[in-house]
Order: structure tokens, then C-alpha cells, then sequence
């Protein structure tokens, strides 16, 4: 008899991949947003094959994909395995939708080899969590953890249409939303497998990682005002030149970030009045930082605001900084990272533990149940472009990985 | 009986100017074009004025107003004193005019006095320096020059006008415009006053200076492609961040100017793909530097990309520079500069030189005559802004100096 390892099937699940990914708006990439007919035909795909792996289907009313594999306890809590089923605007083929196939690959291997296992699963595909349609994130898992409010759904995307509005166009009730919401007590745990999105994995050689939380976030606005004037008649030394102010500034929260071992990025700049022969009088930018710490992330925030403010000073600048929006770090739980780590190990990897920088669904879930990620190498480290790739080998070892840890989290050994 | 400096009026002057800036666009400070509504009234003032100075007025087949006043050797060369009356959009009240409106004061005082010089004085409004319409420069002086091509009429304006129709629809002839250029040995030089549009004067406390020269202008593109990337999941240093690569130049670029002496602005930056979550993958800007000695300019310019080259080197960035404009430094006369100079000591001011870092007609008029500048200092070193101020004494002190400088020029003492 086969054992559910051998029924783990890469090229299946690298078909799968590919079928979905036609599920887009034309144009470079994959395009598929939330309450859309690209979204529906996803939907109606993967509904097949999660009834094909032995699973009943249904959809919650916010949107999201569910399909259930019965436990021997059917009363008992049940193990979600999740990601989402939305792309970003141009996106690669694997963010999101690798880890929603490896979970119906995990099931169908078990459902093959007639495994039943103490305690339900549900593999979950998200309805939203990239937040391109109405730049608000995790809508979807949001809603499963009982964190989504009324306000959420007034808001808009860029032709007008509110949340609650697609939602009903894509006949769901927006009233009954708070419906999706999960009993703590009725779940056992959250697993994801995600692509890494960054080429840690990559540099360490190795196709798979377990994730030890998701980094804390802040995002700031800021602005230096300085003097434009003319490029030709104002003497290098008079100036109070606002991008060479912002330049100096940009050095230093790098040299920080190094200093404090997190990730710092000023991704936006703006130059104005932006005229090759004026000085620039007034930058305008954005900075991301973060940490896993959020001790480290606050101190090394002080330290930048700090000697942005001494630069500025010095250069006659002024110099404001303006918070946007903050996340706490999520940790998971050390019973999955150990579980993870044994599988690591069992499939002859290292036991490595990575930090997520990017955000996730298990940011959601995690207000309910514990939740465990395990993290899938990218080619460079490169997503959210069409260039995104998965090498097969390594979806294989990713769903034996995550196989192993269902099996002993939901209690189907055998 | 009143000597000429008496009869120079800067409560006159400074009505003119006042009147002048009403030949405008609607919105904030002075838009007006070449060879538009705007231009047009902005003439009609400006030959009254003239004829009131006692000049006969023409306006040459570019469409530059000129003024003449006789001299007693009426076939000998011609002093020219001219300045532009075309604006940038939103422009201050004095850059250009208070050139063209000072000359008119000069030859009015002289009239006023009954002075007659030996040599005929021609005072120019040229119909466009500044380029606001054609983002082409200096149309007006380079056609006295001789140095317009009729490539240079073809250039279109952001509604599909060419200069040629644009010209005929102000009543020219586009088709004799090379009959306005001047013949070298019909003149004795060339005379500006202008603003100075930098605070160095100011900052010396003085209310006039001489121009030693214009600094030549390079100007180019520069590209910087690193990697974009996940702002959460790259990290630091494994990151190929173009914007803190061009950080470091901007930096660098500061650094060589202050060593070199010389001016060089980075005034225009776009950072690609511009979001505050993605790590910057190719930036974009311009790098402006201007000297009065090319050879300096030239190894500053050497030494800006060669330390560019490294910085990108060092960070895996691939750093390109593209020329896109070169300009030649001009020379005012030494004959012109020492008869400034002195009419500044005769007007209690210190003899200073100053390098131009601005373009000016004097530019192109170089080509036929010898050239001098007068600069008269700005609030501020503000130009090229509604903000734009220069104080009526300053008017007074520069007319003085100009009036001295062309009575013996022109050989008007009596």
C-alpha cells in the first residue's frame, strides 16, 4: 500500500497552479481581485477539486472558499489550512494560491489512502487578503476572526463600488457578514504555507523554512521643507536643498536598519517643484520599517527620527514625520514551530526559522487559534510580479512538509 | 541746470514695472508668452515709453522691440542695452524687465538733458528668452545674433503651434527672420542689467555688481537600476535599493561641487515602482552643473561619475549618465567690467564680480559684440516666483550705474 507521501502528487498540483492562473484579467501576470468573474471561475475550479480530494464545499457569507474534511470527532475543534485566492494587480501565479493547493494536495493524498484523521480540517482560500481592489487587506480572514467592522465594507474601490456592494453583486448578503466569524473554540489551529516573497531560503540553499511570526509594521509620511531656487545663481553652500537633505537621510536609516538587524525602506519620493534647473524646496516620502521586535523596531524609529531631525537642523531644513499606520508583530506558536521543524528535519532539511516581513492571514487568525506558517522558497526572492517562480521540486517538499504536520496536528497517524 | 542722475525716476521705473506685470495670464504672478495678447500690450506700453524717451521704435522681423536713440555719428555702431520682456509662467515682475525698463530710463534722463551721445543707443525688449512657450531659449537674441536656424521656428508649442505660425499670427514674416540679425561692425556692444536671481549680493550687503561671465551649463539624465523587491522580506543587506544608491550620489554630488567651487543640483528624481512597501528598483533624475572655468566643470563632472560608478558598483547597481544639453561659459569684456566696476565706486558700492550661473541674451549676443552685465540684487535670491522683489532704491542705484556705464560708452560726457 501506498503511503500518503507517495500520493503527493507536484505535477497535479503544478497543473492546478497553471489552470488558475488563467483566472485573470488579460494583460501581464495575474490579475484577479476580490467579487470578480476571475475570482468566480478560481472559486469554481478549486471548489472541484476540493470535492475531487474528498471534502464538502461551501462558501462563508463573506466569501470565502471552505471545504471541509470530516474528522473522527466530527464535533471536535477542526485544523484550518489556509491562504487566499486574490492576487495583487499583475502578480505572479503562486502567491496565495500554492498554499491553498498544497492544503487540497495534503487532503486528497490522505483521502487516497482512505485516511480519516481525529479532527476536522478545512482548507480555506481567502476571498481577499492583498487588499488591491479596495486597499484595505485581509477582508477574508478578517472576517473568520471576527475583526472585520461595518466600516470596513463602506469602502470603496477605484470605480466607486463599496464592499458590501461587490459582495452583493456576487451574491453574497453583506448583512449576515458577521456570520463568517469562527469560535475560538471551535478551531485547533491555523496552517499556512505561503512562497517566502524574500531570498533568505534561497541564500541558505534550502526549499523550506518554518515561519517564527510576522514582523510588526510601522509606515510614516515624511515631509522636509527646505527653499527652492535657481540650479545656476544660488552657491552650493547657501542652499537649504531638500533632496540632498532627504539623500543623507535615506543613508542614515539604512546604516540604522543594518545597526538594528530589521528592514527599513523609503519606497516613495517625491521631488518638488521637480525641475532640472531648480533646487528641490520640498521632499515628500514614505518609510516601512519592520521588526519582529517591536522594542528594536521602536528604538531604531527613535534613532532615525532623531538624526533625520539632527540633519535637517544642520541644512536649515525642517523636517516632519507623520505616522500612517501601525501593525503589531504576530507570533506563532512554538508547538507548531516544533512540529514544523520535526518535518523540516524528517524531509532532510535544516531546522530553520524565519522571520515573515511581509503580512499574511495568519495575522488574522491568529486572534483565534494558533497558528504555525511554513514558508516555500521563491527564485530571488522575487513576488508580486509575473517573474514569481516555484521550482516543482520544492511545492513537493512543501506539501510533505505541511502533510507531515497535519497528519500529527489533526491526529491521523496511523 | 539738473544732471541726468537726477532725472532718473525709480518711482517711474517702478510704476512701469508695476504696469508691465498686468500684461499677464490670469492666476498667480506674470505669464506672458512670446508672441501673445499678453506680449502684445506688454509692447504696447513699453514703445510709448520708448518714444517718450525721446527713441524712434521698430519691431525687427523676430518680433524684438527695439528703440533707438540717435547719436551724433548717426551711421557709427550702435550700444545696445536690452533685456527680455517674455516671462516663465507664474513669474516674478522684474526678471527681464527691469533690464529693458532701466534702459528706457537711462535714454531718458539723457533726453530729458538734452544729451546727445556720439554713438547711436539702441534699447532691445527681446520677444523671448526664458523659452516658457517653446522650451526653446533665447529665440529673440539669438536671431540678432545670426545664430537661429529655421529648424528652430519649426518647434511646436503644447497646443501644435509652431514659432513660424506663431509668428505670423503676431503679424511677422517668418520667412525674412534671419534680416533681424546684426552686423558686427554696426555695433559697440552690449549692455544688461538684470537681477540677479541668487542671494550674493544680498548676503555682500550691496546693491549692484558686475557680471564677469555666465558659467557653461552641462545637464544630464542619470539612471540607477537595482532590484525591486518585497520592502518586508528582502533583507537589508541583500537588497539592490536604487534610491539609496542614488542617496549616496546626490551626496557625492554636493561633496565634488563644494571642492570644485562650482554649482550642481539633482532637481528632478522618480523612484520606480514608487510604493511605500516595495524597495525601490530604478531611479531616474537629472544632474544640472554650471561653472565659469570648463575645465573645472570638466573634472568635477569626471569625478561625479567616476565616484558614481563605484558607489553603484559596490551595491550592485548599474549606473548610466546621458548628456543632454552642453553650453559654452561667455565672457563679459574685460573693457565693460572695469567701466562697471568704476561706476560702481562711484556710487559708493564695493567693485565686485560676479559669475552668472542663469543663461541671459547677453548669451547670444556675445557672438556679435562685446558684452556687459550689471546685476542688481533680489530679495532673497527668490526668481522665477511671484515672490520675486527688488527694492526701489536698488532700481535707482542700478540705473546710476548703468547711466554712467553707457555715457561713456557711448561717449555722452560732456
Amino acid at each position: 500500500m501506498q503511503t500518503p507521501y507517495q500520493k503527493v502528487s507536484e505535477t497535479r498540483m503544478s497543473d492546478r497552479i497553471e489552470k488558475l492562473a488563467c483566472c485573470s484579467l488579460p494583460g501581464s501576470g495575474v490579475t484577479r481581485l476580490s467579487y470578480t468573474k476571475e475570482m468566480e471561475s478560481a472559486e469554481e475550479l478549486v471548489s472541484r477539486w476540493m470535492r475531487e480530494a474528498g471534502m464538502i464545499v461551501r462558501r462563508d457569507e463573506m466569501g470565502n472558499l471552505i471545504g471541509r474534511y470530516e474528522g473522527i470527532e466530527s464535533e471536535g475543534p477542526a485544523l484550518l489550512i489556509g491562504s487566499h485566492l486574490d492576487s495583487v494587480v499583475e502578480a505572479g501565479k503562486y502567491d496565495g494560491i500554492l498554499g491553498v493547493i498544497a492544503g487540497i494536495e495534503v487532503i486528497q493524498a490522505m483521502f487516497e489512502c482512505n485516511i480519516k484523521p481525529y479532527y476536522p480540517i478545512e482548507v480555506i482560500g481567502f476571498c481577499d487578503e492583498e487588499g488591491a481592489r479596495f486597499h484595505t487587506t485581509l477582508l477574508g480572514s478578517r472576517a473568520i476572526s471576527g475583526n472585520l467592522c461595518y466600516e470596513d465594507l463602506e469602502i470603496k474601490d477605484e470605480n466607486g463600488i463599496s464592499v458590501a456592494n461587490a459582495m452583493k453583486n456576487y451574491g453574497l448578503d453583506p448583512s449576515i457578514y458577521r456570520r463568517a466569524a469562527r469560535d475560538p473554540q471551535s478551531l485547533l489551529g491555523y496552517l499556512e504555507l505561503h512562497i517566502e516573497q524574500g531570498p533568505v531560503l534561497e541564500q541558505m540553499n534550502q526549499a523550506c523554512g518554518a515561519v517564527s511570526g510576522i514582523a510588526g509594521q510601522s509606515r510614516y509620511l515624511f515631509h522636509i521643507k527646505g527653499l527652492a531656487g535657481h540650479a545656476g545663481t544660488v552657491p552650493v553652500s547657501m542652499r537649504k536643498d531638500a533632496l540632498v537633505g532627504a539623500a543623507q537621510m535615506i543613508q542614515t536609516i539604512e546604516r540604522i536598519a543594518l545597526e538594528y538587524e530589521l528592514v527599513a525602506t523609503v519606497g516613495k519620493l517625491s521631488v518638488k517643484p521637480g525641475a532640472s534647473n531648480v533646487i528641490p524646496g520640498l521632499v515628500e516620502g514614505t518609510l516601512d520599517i519592520r521588526s519582529i521586535d517591536c522594542n528594536r523596531k521602536r528604538e531604531a524609529l527613535q534613532r532615525i527620527m532623531a538624526e533625520s531631525n539632527r540633519i535637517c537642523e544642520r541644512r536649515g531644513l525642517i523636517c516632519v514625520f507623520e505616522k500612517v499606520m501601525e501593525s503589531p508583530a504576530v507570533f506563532c506558536s512554538s508547538t507548531m514551530i516544533d512540529v514544523i521543524e520535526s518535518a523540516l528535519e524528517g524531509h532532510r532539511m535544516k531546522s530553520v526559522q524565519l522571520v515573515s516581513g511581509a503580512g499574511h492571514d495568519a495575522m488574522a487568525l491568529v486572534a483565534n487559534t494558533d497558528i504555525g506558517m511554513i514558508f516555500v522558497r521563491c527564485r530571488g526572492g522575487v513576488s508580486h510580479h509575473p517573474d514569481e517562480f516555484v521550482a516543482i521540486e520544492d511545492m513537493k517538499k512543501g506539501a510533505a512538509v505541511l502533510l507531515d504536520v497535519v497528519l500529527k496536528i489533526a491526529k491521523a497517524d496511523k
